[in-house]
């Protein structure tokens, strides 16, 4: 079973930005660590919302583990994208966007989703791997 | 560790009630299959917003999962509670709200809990709990 | 056939309560004159959310005749147990909440009930039974 | 007592327009079979606003029961027509436009009616032409 | 100079309706006493929009004072009509219908109107006039 | 096949009003140098909003383009008449309606057209019936 | 009969400012043109909120006629005060507020004064007395 | 003179949540210290809204101070019940919740009650008591 | 204890101006019968905003009790000047502006005051000051 | 004469998302199959929005057929794009999105094209180059 | 080259009010020390909302830096002096009103500027002056 | 000190598109001609979301001015990586934003910047490079 996770803009400076909210672990490291049996995982980040599109398009995965960081609540493209593949997709975000600024309150993304895990850490990914894989 | 898995208005008809999207299985005999080491679960369910109150107030819990149900959307009192107590709260829906009626896209009680899972089903329960263990 | 009768917070000052809108009849008193053939009546009143959300989720009857007070505009409880239930739901509205405040404007009740009757005071309720009957 | 029944645009269509949702009668037919004692019954439609106001201000007229359809949510002008006149005016919907697009859900004219009925099928016309009498 | 006088929906009861707010003469009785030294004042009324804006439409008025009633505040017709010809309009109401319900706040005829008056009882026809002669 | 052209109030008016904005011709003029080979067009125009809800209910026709002019914004009757009928409706706009006022940037008669064509000028209407042809 | 004109904030500037908006005579120098029989007339200009105020609590005035300027969208002090006196009071505009930016379209002095003139220009001060006197 | 406490929900928690708000005293051991001469003071707390409706229609009360919590923003029912009964109801909010999330600064309560006190901590219970009283 | 009483815009009125509302005594007179042991009372009253703000900003004040009237709802200086000093502020509002117009619901300045209270009459005055003084 | 067709966001998957909306056919297969006489047609689809703006700044193209995907509805930059070059743009969208969700209804681009096509398939392409051409 | 320097109000609090966002120097003593050759400087400060017109009135400046203050987000009045006179006008804000409360998002002034400095504090008016001077 | 200025979307086109707002220089020529004793200025444009993020993310740069055109009012990512790095961030627009369309009124990027200067031309650059420098 071939899980690819995706990182939205931004997300490459985990470990760096904000660390009281989000940790001093970088992703790449976090992903490292990441093993679980009979999934194989790889892993995308790109700050372009094009590319984040391209992603969701390749058609070798079985399910995508979506962290779309700003463009949750701005890319009508990437909801698309969603909806017009059959792979499934859970969304993750790291921090509870629910209790930041009210932009941040809205997602195109959620909806087109199965489900989505918000608030739990780098742990939402873990999860989310587990629920795909079940 | 105790553990309280609360559930609001109308969960008590889990699998009668629209199985096409919440399935056949009630709450309780699903309850009765949870089993997580190390883990005292205890459950509650009930359609008034009072009590659903009384029971966050509970002093002897160590973790609540609580799945507020129409609630999610009108009880600022509830947000209050979770507000109030030092437990850690983490929120499930079964299914995904985002994609349902509009007014059910607006929280009072995300903010305040610890974070979210929505969408997926049963199994977020048991996710739920394994992210409060942890 | 069984109908039941609901009617919300307040509903029990009636005949106290702004008789130049609401008239001098309680309406335990008015209930005792209803007779239709054929039709077992039964009355219900609570000022609690959850009690009325019970209410509708009984399982002996044909038909209910709903008047949901202040709840109209607030509960989306009450709006998800009669969806949840095959049970035939009319509201009732004695006076007509459309020239009050605009608060009363807006309801969660109306769009899953079979339909609604308003401003045409006690008779409403004669004429939602009448139909349920029918 | 003379109760005049006015329906407004696209009603000269039931019984053709949507008969999942209206049925196969037209109102034409239906009239026809409709009998109150001490009532006389007439019937007119328009789709033509104007004319909806010119019927409502007809003074030989004890009581009307109003179907404005599309204008119900348009129409200043028949509000208007409603509050200058003495004539008593209940709303009737064929069917629950609670449930309908959101622009079905604001009205001008049920603030000025004595009442109104909805979601009761053809059904409704009956019970205001009883409530008229009573 | 030729002048004419356009009333809209339900103007044709002045006299009849709310006589405490609007006063007890019909606008046809005020007409007849309307005098004004080298005008030529004619006068037309209609319920139907449509007939308003073929009003607006004649090729022989010097000058158009409009009441448009109800449609001021639904009719983009009316508005696109005054906007299509060069006769200058002023725009009358009767009451001050600012301190009347919200919706009669908004007016799409004002902005294309040379001017306005409100407020001013059947004494604003006259200042209207008065000011197109100028 | 029968094609229908209906335009809306003070399309009447085309080639008077505004010319630099909607050009010198009259639409009869334009109309008459209307050819398509098996296509049998004829015209239809006018102010009131009912007339156009009477023209759309016209059962001999195989397809109809148009313009409601002002009542595209304001008019729900003429959007429950296409919606009623079988016949395919295609929506022009001479002008590019989306860069003026904003009341004219929402539709209640978009949806329920098969497509529609705007800022095109009076090719629009060919191109509408090329397209219902086809 | 003594008749007390107030201009708000700016209009000091009549004559000075957007001469093609309002024209080159200056107030004072239009007013000292305005003789009305049986009418003492004075003048007052602030650019001051308070000292509008002020004036309009003034004892020894039989009629205002008042030109709010920028503060008729503002100023709730203006409002309450004329609600407080007797006197009535008249609000003109020299220009159609109307057609002009949307914060212009709302009035918090309009509801609260007997009438209102706007568009008309100078012109409107006359009339706004010629009213007051009848 | 009978005066009744009505305490809403989560405020039996006081002296517990956030002490740095409210302060480390339990509200049941403020109570006890109030003396008032001539006054026979009760007290009631409930997290439950239809409880709190009970309340206040006791009919042995000649006057309440109620804080309606969390309760204050979202019931309708609280607010009927208020305006059914002749008992006056002085509002008293510990904090000054104006200052806090947005959807606090909404009552659906003040509009009803004599008066409202807000901010001024536990004394503000005194001081409505003192109004009741004189 | 110096503790200055400020009154906003047309509150020199009070006693002549609605005095169903407000009563018949002037404030003046009711302040020369205000005594409170070991406070030193002063008062101003201004209609000019920036005189409030002058006031506000006087450094020789143990508290102020403010009545901003109707720049309760306009002015952002004035909560711009009580943010800026140390003097702790008590609003006072006599009517209960709650169920008066709409736009007298949102206030600039409750939220930067210690506390706030309204609908209590001129005996609100007394109460801040009782405040202030414990 | 040149005209470039751009496709923007998840144009490049038509044929294989929702064939019931979209139908079967590659875009790629339908432009193989486009000619017009007189014309050249080039093609161009990004995922990107600033490849996008970089195909609408080419200078070589007499007329641009855009169909810019999620984009029309998130894109100031596309806007802007268009705005400052002289190539005439024509939009084009194959489904009506204005009976899909809310987000779809607004544009930032339909105001700065020429014209725009909507609903009418693939065959709006061709409409589209037909009116360029013209 | 004259240029006046017009600070609004509590402005004069400068150097007092919140030093960790303002600082804490009074502006009186930074203008002292403002020097620029070839620019005559002056200064001037009132708390007076019509004041600050009467400044910007002034006809003997050929510039003006200008800091409203509160008056930024309420005053049309001072707007429209702005647009009244030819002075040009470069908008000052010492601190970032943008992440501040939300209606200090609004400016009816800035669209009237020639254009807008914020957040750089005392130097914002250094660099106006020199963008004056250019 | 290292300073990069970032132009945004379609900033390439400046000199050439609307010179009448924008002036005829190209930035790159304009760049050319910068000179600041100490700093080293470097530059880039691009039209791609991403990219602009991955220019801010850059860690060799003391000071970025930042003129992200249209992106100004729709990226969140642009605003999250403002927000992510330490270094200082002034934003400069060439033109006044605030008198153009109102979706240009909103910005996420402001409110995480230094400061922002508007409306001020090329020469904005220069003054926010000075401000950067002090």
């Amino acid at each position: 079973m071939n899980i690819l996770i995706i990182n939205g803009p931004n997300l490459n400076l985990l470990g760096k930005r904000k660390p009281e909210v989000y940790g001093n672990e970088s992703f790449e490291s976090y992903f490292d660590r990441m093993k679980v049996d009979g999934v194989a995982l790889s892993y995308f980040q790109s700050n372009i919302e094009g590319e984040i599109i391209d992603a969701i398009q390749r058609e070798d995965i079985d399910g995508i583990v979506l962290n779309a960081g700003a463009y949750t609540h701005t890319s009508i493209g990437i909801r698309d994208a969603i909806e017009a593949v059959d792979t499934p997709v859970v969304e993750v975000h790291i921090s509870n966007v629910c209790n930041r600024e009210s932009f941040r309150h809205t997602s195109y993304i959620t909806p087109v989703c199965v489900g989505s895990i918000l608030g739990l850490g780098l742990k939402g990914y873990d999860l989310a791997i587990e629920y795909l894989k079940s």
